[in-house]
């Protein structure tokens, strides 16, 4: 058996997934890097309830969302760091005052919260979905949340398509029946947006093509319930879909919806959910849909139980970036040799950082299909905005930032504030992929390294050769000299 | 012979060429698409001179250089618009208040002013070292300016590598020889300086190689003059330019330079200069280079000469761009078409405007390599950073401009003042592409065109078929409706 499997064998995982409309706890044991879910815990916070116009959560919904991660906290009392992953979805990664809420989470959970980008999300429910079923042929997925709607092809384990579409059964609820209002005009235009929105990707769907689809999450468990009298195992078929339609466009309020099997709140986000699932079925032509009780807990969970595959995950994302941007890989290859020998004689150097060096040295030429003057401007802005497979936004905003302030001036250079590494953890990798940079500038091939000595925020590089004789290099050392005193560092050498 | 330059023979043409350091006047004849210059006017202006620490022209220099301006422009009194180019380069490429330049030269001109992007620069330089002499060997051309050096790797009419560095011998000379100081250590710092910036394409220049350099522009005809005794004729040797470098920094003051035959502007240039070429030899191993008398201000009148070898550049450049993006050219067709069948109707269509729904339609999707969400946003970024040969800084904005709101909410959409159309075009071209695309909209392939009928800002579009029978196609419309309404035209539709 796989040692890495075996490691985490037996242990006991816990995924969160701070939901726009509800949030869920999942705990499982792992198994042979298989998960067996043991419990669930799901509360309808509704945390995009009452988000003001750009997308800023309010007050209550913050403490409907605390309080509920308080229960959750207390079943999570004895677990440790890697056992544990906790990620949030739309209304977080929408909200601009998203840090309020995460801050104050942070602190009863005492763990990092996640904010995941729209198609990290999808992966990780097509993932999720491929544990609990063999994907044998060619499938669309689609998960219709409270924020966002995930549309996923693939087929195995292998994602094919990834999309994520900024609609919901919460912010349409809001946006085509206010206070529960209802009529068959409403419904149309609500399935009109919800169509306008798969334009988008429609002719690309098609054209990859599916020969099976399947839904899950909320919205869609409840219209299958609905629509099979409880049984979740029967297809849900697309004209069934349409009579509900019309039958809810026939009532004029959603107090008047004779759904007694549905708790209130999922009553009153059905007519919006049923929208987005009627449009998704109309403009990807689908004519029958099985439900998955696996989704993006699962997909975390899974992940969790068998680590080493979401690194490999990150590592496949960077390797077909360089294949996709051509990139020179010798060279990056020894800027990244160079960075994490230089960063190992730093105080701090932490093993499980150097897989940033990595990741940056790969990648640090990628704003060269823009243009080269400006290549690290540019390579921040591929990456800021790139679908990065495997990476949270927090690890894809680190990876921005290394390439940016790879090399040049640091004037304006932010401090940021991450989860995962302190500031004292965040400068030596910059500093570290910045000197072998400025070693290698002009692709100098064969160097070698000096030493480096770190004293608190001064570094003495240490060069075996005459330094004298090279009046280029102390020229760039100067340079660099004058650099990291932005910082704060003091840069000398001998 | 080709009809194309025969209708350009024999006919006067004017390329004004505004640098940091001089303004240039040429005048020559067109022949056969050959160039025949006849005449030519510089002055010093210095425009970079004073200039403040964001490049911002002094008050002082603009007066200069709209004084030299009004001087030209007695000569250039009965020429038509598309007998006359005025380029500008470094200076005003940089200046954040270019524009009061801008307003004022082209008021006295009666005649756009293109700035041009470093590489554009470069791209003409060689187009104007071509002119003059057949570059049969692969050959480096080198051309040092006031605020900028071009660095050019090219044979026959093709240039291989195009490079513009920020370093002219007017910037080096206020940073290392203020007040005209000099000494052996102010020299040896210039050329690190430019030793610095030359690293970054070092080995890109030497691996591409080249089997001759030559120099071209005041400042290494200055040096040729001074090392060779006024035969411009003879070589620029590496070991004579290392004593000429010696001689000077052997000096205390500028004004302690023997060479009289130098005028006193040009001498005080003269260290500067100097430093960036001796750099350049050093960097990119040359050991001796020839001087040329054409350059940048030959390429301009070359292709004024032969106006359809710029076009075919600029289609080549969107041709190449379309490749290396490995775009959707067969979509890009359909919307290209339908966008120009819309265009025609409206009542300002102007053919020669044409082209820009050409490129704009070609490039839509091009922000598809950094990621389908914000597709229209990466487009712009690409186009407003990209090399663009052929295109100058006004019509790589305008290029970009169509990109970016291509589709989607017109909120904050800027109305650019362009030189070389009004607003008034503009937006017709603006919206016959975005109701192309928005027409062919999940890549609708067989589309009936509407009939467009403009009346001042209003829009009516007629449809052969029902438009019932479309509801998608109806809310389309009316987003549309929507999002033209924001810039204040009327859009409806029968």
């Amino acid at each position: 058996m796989d040692p890495k499997i075996d490691t985490t064998d037996g242990r006991i995982l816990a995924a969160i997934d701070l939901g726009s409309n509800s949030f869920h706890l999942g705990i499982a044991r792992a198994i042979a890097g298989d998960i067996q879910p043991m419990h669930r815990l799901k509360q309808r916070v509704q945390l995009a309830e009452d988000s003001d116009d750009d997308g800023n959560l309010c007050p209550a919904a913050i403490d409907r969302g605390l309080e509920c991660l308080k229960q959750f906290s207390q079943r999570l009392s004895e677990m440790q760091f890697d056992q544990i992953r906790i990620v949030a979805t739309y209304a977080l990664r929408q909200a601009p005052n998203r840090y309020q809420f995460i801050e104050q989470a942070r602190a009863i959970l005492d763990h990092p919260i996640e904010v995941i980008p729209g198609r990290e999300e999808a992966r990780l429910i097509f993932h999720g979905v491929c544990q609990n079923q063999v994907v044998e042929q060619q499938t669309l997925v689609i998960d219709i949340g409270g924020g966002s709607t995930e549309l996923i092809i693939g087929q195995g384990h292998t994602p094919i398509e990834l999309e994520s579409l900024s609609m919901g059964c919460v912010s349409f609820q809001s946006r085509f029946f206010p206070e529960g209002k209802l009529s068959s005009k409403r419904m149309k235009r609500a399935i009109l947006a919800a169509e306008q929105q798969l334009e988008l990707l429609q002719q690309r769907y098609l054209r990859t093509g599916f020969q099976a689809a399947i839904g899950c999450s909320g919205t869609i468990k409840a219209i299958a319930l609905l629509l099979n009298d409880g049984d979740l195992s029967a297809p849900i078929h697309r004209q069934s879909l349409q009579q509900l339609a019309r039958q809810i466009g026939d009532c004029d309020h959603v107090d008047q919806l004779p759904f007694e099997q549905l708790a209130e709140l999922r009553r009153k986000v059905l007519p919006s959910g049923l929208a987005i699932l009627l449009a998704c079925f109309r403009q990807l032509e689908i004519e029958q849909m099985q439900y998955s009780e696996f989704a993006l807990r699962e997909g975390v969970l899974s992940e969790l139980a068998n680590q080493q595959s979401h690194l490999d995950i990150q590592a496949r994302t960077i390797h077909s970036l360089q294949q996709r941007y051509q990139l020179d890989t010798r060279h990056s290859a020894r800027i990244q040799a160079s960075a994490q020998q230089l960063y190992r004689q730093f105080e701090v150097g932490k093993k499980r950082l150097e897989r940033w060096l990595e990741y940056a040295a790969a990648l640090h030429e990628i704003g060269l299909q823009v243009n080269y003057r400006g290549i690290h401007k540019h390579g921040e802005y591929i990456l800021s905005n790139a679908n990065l497979s495997g990476f949270n936004t927090e690890e894809q905003c680190l990876l921005a930032f290394l390439v940016r302030w790879q090399r040049k001036k640091l004037t304006g250079c932010p401090s940021p504030q991450l989860q995962m590494l302190s500031n004292s953890q965040l400068w030596p990798l910059l500093i570290a992929l910045r000197l072998s940079i400025m070693l290698h500038l002009g692709r100098r091939h064969h160097i070698v390294l000096p030493q480096l000595q770190q004293q608190a925020k001064t570094l003495t590089l240490t060069f075996s050769a005459q330094l004298s004789d090279d009046d280029l290099l102390v020229a760039d050392l100067e340079q660099e000299q004058q650099h990291l005193a932005e910082l704060g560092w003091k840069l000398q050498w001998q």
